[in-house]
């Protein structure tokens, strides 16, 4: 077992010196190369936009094509957080246009008629990673890190050496401003200079960036994103002009912005010891029960005497005085204390009627179905879980819908391919987290974990075990919160927190057992065609022999014909 | 289409205010409650270790299972690559126990006999993230980001408010102290005291984090890893003492430290425009043919003149001088020259030999065979993949192997069920990189899709479609680069490079094609014995057939069984 064989030695380069390890290999465990002194010489800072740059496959760059739609999804996430924190209906226009001759480089611009930007933050916003307004906030927003504008901006100089360019106004009377933005990497400072511009407009900001990337269309791309956007945000006005300079546009189907959306203290019961110890250093709260009030949601004075109590704490004393053991006391007593659930106000949900019409208004069907579940908590964060569902390729797989008077005939499917497959394929699942559309990492994602479990043959539908269930349908999954546990910065795929799971699992069964009575329905009906089908074959047959045997007349024969349908079709009561 | 159904309300929380969306809707559009300057005031920066609390999901700390896990494996790394630096042979004691009654809290030490932290530096090493001295060298080491060993101290501050505690003592002479450390998370900032201490030790460093956990055995456990970490580290000795007190020994198979690794300097392949312009504006040197010379590597007068001629640049130009557009033609040309690969120095595969020797030491099977291909390079980057393959479970699925006198009786495996499976079960894959072995995410690992891509058919395997082969066998990968493309910050997979991907194909394909060769010779040794089997059962009946026959006496039949057996034997090659 003591096998001392020789490490190979796989680095015989010609024109390399070779330090043979054997000869270095210590006899006795003194340090002989380095020690502790030259060691630490070499200690340093990394910058977290050093760390991104080596690492930006974490952002979603890890691809020329990923590039571009992860950069178009960043700009456009931003732009509909500023529209709807200040209660303007968004009109997003999205332009990608080649860059030079090649088709490796494009630029990317997105424009939009939000609030606009003071000019002293646009540096930051764009040329700083981990720099925002919105990771510090308890609300839903579709941003959340204050990483992704600049990572995409990053990306540009990294790959073109050309700066990001923004435009801003930041209201009606506000100065229009255009600015180049570098990020400097080793400091993670922007460097910027801005001019002042003609800009026919009230208010917006519009960023373009060049970069390298890939133009393709179909799955995965930036055409299909932007009308997953739409289906998902139906209050927004969407242009799209890609580079062969063809333009597509999304039109808003509601006029009502999302339901504006209120901060909240974090809830007792998602808070762990060491946020609780910083959150008690931190208040400026003279009394553990005041701290308790003040500083989280749902915790009235009552609450607050009960959690006091079951910790052996006066409600009296000074937060700031207590040590580590009673702090610790403390956090027990909250969790075993029952507090209402945290207010709702911070997130705002689509409603079914909402992903019902944002799915009628891209995706043509036969049936649709929505179930938006009331919203729960996980780890002290609120979120809810919405399921929508369009079935049935109209004019296509249901023909039983045009047969006879029985269903009214519909016009046959609109250029919806990107989002409706064929009878025999999967069904289209697609994943939303506060309303901005998941592409990538679909087999990762907890939304798919849910959607494949979910016993689908319970509704009619066929299902390969371990995969998702086949049909003409699109599956439409949509997570709202004020903290969406992702599985990685680039935010592709929902974390499997057994909250989530279980309200995805209840999301869909509810909309599945709506889908399964249309199906059976759908089933039944063609089953009855048939037979119907059957009865017509037959019956001049029947009346021909009951002509022979009663000699009936032609007109009695035509009556006898009538009553006997009518007959047959009363008792199969269709 | 412009359906405009109203939102549906969610919300009806009793105790809450309504704030109603539609009086809010704006009839235009008008900022109303936000506007650019109201906004402009909530931007900050975000702390990286904020951003890590809030993601610890992201660093591995996702449950407490997996962070006892994480913490564990931040710990050894950093032991390991200290000690391998220091040219010390590691010896490394890991001890977990239970931290108060309940056995949801543990302590977890790690100590090791490297060359100790210097006194500045302690704090900054186990109290910040994104600090070290690993990520801007460019040589193979198993910590890379700097990140892994203060998270781990962060989540046990966070989950038990006690800070890390850090035993060091930097030399012989050095005074040994200890400190304890907390980081400032809202500022990645270590708050830290020390005070000298007794230490009987020469030199080395021992990390203690408080934290949450829970303590599990069999797969990705604490002990499946370090007995992994002993099969990539046969030069290691390592004690594990778990919560029970039990004592495991993994006793070092080599007294051989792995080849000392150099850093290096950029290869020109690898670097991007961004880089590249960067590299131009921090370089010292005065003439762009002396700096493409000296900053990166494998780059000579003749390649430096070639270039500049390609680009149309004047070798003697001063490289600061340099428009963004003459950068750009620098770097097609660079593309477009033939270039020596970057030097190897700057890593240390394991070798075939060693890889062999450690799976001998922890897996018990009946044939082993490794590859290990000459290192090759992706974006710039150094790599090798090495693979290793223990099959056969002796005395188990193989019984031929104690058949008569065919081949040598096996004493059968000694506890070993962590890593060889049953005849009928997937083979275990055991990924590593770096040398540490890959414990999560296997389906999302390039490794495995690599393994499962593989046709194990052609070697004697069955093979499920889309899935592992079947087989008592273990598949040893090793991927040792200067810069490994983890899939997240918690290290746990490797992402799907084209060129990893082949170099993969290449090496499985190698170890398989050996294997093959192994497993139909078995399976031919299996057919031969069962046709032997046949012969012994056989010859008695024809030998007595043929002695009432030829009326044969006793002597004359023993002679006529004997022949009969060494002609049948002799014409099968046996």
């Amino acid at each position: 077992m003591n096998d001392t064989t020789g490490q190979q030695d796989l680095f015989a380069d010609p024109d390399e010196k070779m330090s043979d390890a054997k000869e270095k290999a210590p006899k006795e465990r003194a340090p002989k190369s380095e020690n502790a002194e030259s060691m630490a010489k070499r200690q340093r800072e990394i910058s977290v936009s050093e760390f991104f740059t080596k690492n930006r496959h974490l952002l979603g760059f890890d691809s020329p094509r990923k590039a571009l739609l992860t950069a178009v999804k960043e700009a456009v996430d931003n732009s509909l957080d500023a529209c709807e924190e200040a209660r303007i209906l968004p009109d997003i226009k999205v332009t990608i246009r080649k860059l030079g001759d090649t088709d490796k480089q494009y630029t990317m611009i997105v424009e939009d008629n939000g609030p606009g930007i003071v000019k002293a933050q646009v540096p930051n916003v764009f040329g700083r990673l981990l720099y925002g307004s919105k990771f510090h906030r308890l609300r839903q927003s579709r941003g959340q890190q204050g990483i992704g504008i600049s990572a995409a901006g990053m990306y540009g100089l990294l790959t073109t050496g050309r700066p990001v360019i923004v435009r801003s106004k930041a209201g009606k009377r506000a100065i229009p401003l255009e600015f180049e933005i570098r990020i400097d990497t080793a400091k993670n400072r922007p460097e910027a200079k801005d001019r002042v511009i003609e800009w026919d407009k009230d208010h917006g900001t519009s960023v373009q960036i060049d970069m390298e990337g890939e133009y393709r269309r179909g799955q995965r791309s930036v055409e299909e994103f932007l009308k997953l956007m739409a289906v998902a945000n139906p209050h927004v006005n969407l242009t799209f002009t890609d580079p062969d300079g063809n333009v597509t546009e999304y039109v808003r189907g509601t006029k009502e912005l999302p339901k504006e959306v209120e901060e909240i203290k974090p809830h007792p019961h998602g808070v762990e010891l060491g946020i609780l110890l910083k959150m008690i250093q931190e208040s400026d709260n003279r009394t553990v029960s005041a701290f308790l009030q003040q500083d989280f949601s749902r915790v009235g004075p009552g609450v607050a005497k009960e959690i006091c109590a079951k910790a052996d704490v006066k409600p009296e004393s000074n937060p700031r005085r207590l040590d580590t053991a009673t702090v610790q006391r403390l956090k027990g007593a909250i969790d075993k204390t029952k507090i209402m659930s945290p207010p709702l106000s911070c997130i705002a949900p689509i409603g079914e009627q909402l992903i019902i019409a944002g799915l009628k208004k891209e995706v043509e069907a036969d049936f649709y179905v929505a179930t938006s579940r009331k919203p729960v908590v996980y780890r002290g964060h609120p979120f809810a879980i919405e399921v929508g569902i369009a079935y049935g390729k109209p004019g296509d797989t249901l023909q039983i819908t045009d047969a006879g008077k029985i269903v009214e005939v519909s016009t046959g499917p609109k250029n919806q391919e990107l989002l409706m497959g064929n009878a025999d394929d999967p069904v289209r699942l697609i994943r939303f987290a506060n309303r901005v559309p998941l592409v990538f990492q679909q087999s990762a994602c907890a939304i798919s974990k849910a959607v494949i479990n979910t016993n689908w043959k319970n509704y009619g539908l066929q299902q390969p075990r371990g995969a998702l269930p086949i049909g003409p349908m699109v599956i439409f999954v949509h997570i709202a919160s004020v903290w969406v546990p992702f599985t990685s910065e680039s935010k592709e795929a929902i974390a499997s927190y057994d909250e989530i799971l279980e309200e995805l699992r209840l999301a869909l069964m509810d909309s599945g057992r709506k889908l399964g009575t249309h199906v059976r329905k759908g089933k039944k009906l063609a089953s009855e065609f048939k037979k119907r089908n059957y009865i017509t074959m037959y019956i001049p047959h029947v009346v021909e022999a009951l002509k022979e045997i009663l000699v009936l007349d032609d007109k009695a024969t035509a009556t006898a014909t009538e009553n006997l349908t009518t007959v047959l079709e009363k008792s199969r009561k269709l």
